[in-house]
């Protein structure tokens, strides 16, 4: 059906195109964004999200993975999602470069070995970053607490199983306020977000009755509240 | 701080970079996507969403707001937000070509004039489409319709002021399915998203009661409902 052919001409400016990665993590019970420090101007010193250009057979996906793998083992990857272009005139001080970033997650127990100039910062407490990749992380943190409402997202935060009261260690991590065990419980039930297994975790210290084991029933994103509120007929 | 200056190299292939939008409204109880006629190849008469390149000086947004002013008055649209960055090698037989959509609102009542290649058409009938239109045209739908049940995305369909019951029949024809207007006030109300004026409807053919009229409390988008479940802390 499309009478042009390769090589015809296309009116559209060119510009250099990179892919970055805000990749998110609980670590030690606080939301984390894995960094790596710049090692060359511009920007030396300054921390920056993992990143870089686009080959000519590579998709945008293809690539950020690309970048992934020299920081780290993107396996640990749990999930992978587009999350916005930017495009300010001067976003970076050589030429003019615009920037798709993706934002991606890491399950809590997953220990990736990271490069000896990457590590976990503190979405809460954020070294000065270079470029505009700031505005990335914020977007990214606002994604993931929004999605953690009306979607199973929680699956790539946390461990394959784990009791109710990880969850809501974990869920008040990334969400930045404590939830209450007991709502969180019945909310993800109800919905099958999450299912109850055979086990039975090891009494803490403090004894008690052993926990019930939970996993999460689906290990892709799906929307498992789209409609909160207008909801269709069934 | 950034040490680098203009001119220095950036190792970062450049690409023809492309802007779509897709222009919703509901039109005739139908929620119809904006699109134009192919005058030429390639896709000569197939139908297209607006859009085209991006100069220098331009941001992306502003290229967009550019392009649609060539088809419809832009200030008829009361929403403007950036949906994807599509990146498959092939998407246009010419050349490697990135392309970042749009997603644009048009109040009901609002009658752009449009260009003779320029019509709305039904989400449910669409004709058949240029390029990989329809994966956008897609993706907007299904984001209004996730937005309008958690953000009081339903400002930028509707008219200034509205009854309930036309207020139900344009989020029904938003989403697909019928809603009990009952539900939707409650919903709407309680959370002040719309609000009751002092004005009453003129009573229709079927005589009865005047109608109360509404408004939406806000004309920028604001995220209602952004807990639906996992509600924070008071």
């Amino acid at each position: 059906m499309p009478t042009a052919k390769k090589g015809d001409p296309v009116n559209f400016p060119s510009y250099p195109h990179e892919v970055l990665a805000v990749v998110l993590s609980v670590r030690d019970d606080r939301l984390c964004v894995l960094l790596w420090k710049r090692a060359r101007s511009p920007y030396r010193g300054r921390w920056a999200l993992p990143g870089g250009g686009v080959e000519p057979a590579e998709r945008l996906r293809d690539a950020i993975t690309g970048h992934l793998a020299t920081k780290v083992d993107v396996r640990d990857v749990a999930h992978l999602e587009q999350l916005a272009t930017h495009s300010a005139i001067d976003r970076d001080p050589r030429a003019r470069v615009l920037a798709t970033a993706y934002l991606g997650l890491v399950p809590s127990d997953v220990e990736p070995k990271l490069p000896s100039d990457t590590q976990w910062h503190s979405v809460d407490e954020l070294p000065p970053t270079a470029f505009d990749h700031h505005y990335f992380i914020e977007a990214a943190v606002a994604r993931l607490r929004a999605k953690l409402s009306y979607t199973n997202i929680g699956f790539a935060l946390a461990p394959l199983e784990f009791t109710i009261a990880e969850l809501r260690d974990l869920f008040g991590a990334a969400l930045g306020y404590e939830l209450g065990a007991t709502n969180l419980t019945r909310v993800l039930t109800r919905r099958h977000v999450i299912d109850p297994t055979e086990r039975r975790a090891t009494p803490g210290q403090s004894g008690g009755r052993p926990a019930t084991v939970y996993k999460f029933a689906a290990r892709e994103l799906t929307v498992t509240d789209p409609f909160a509120v207008l909801r269709p007929p069934r």
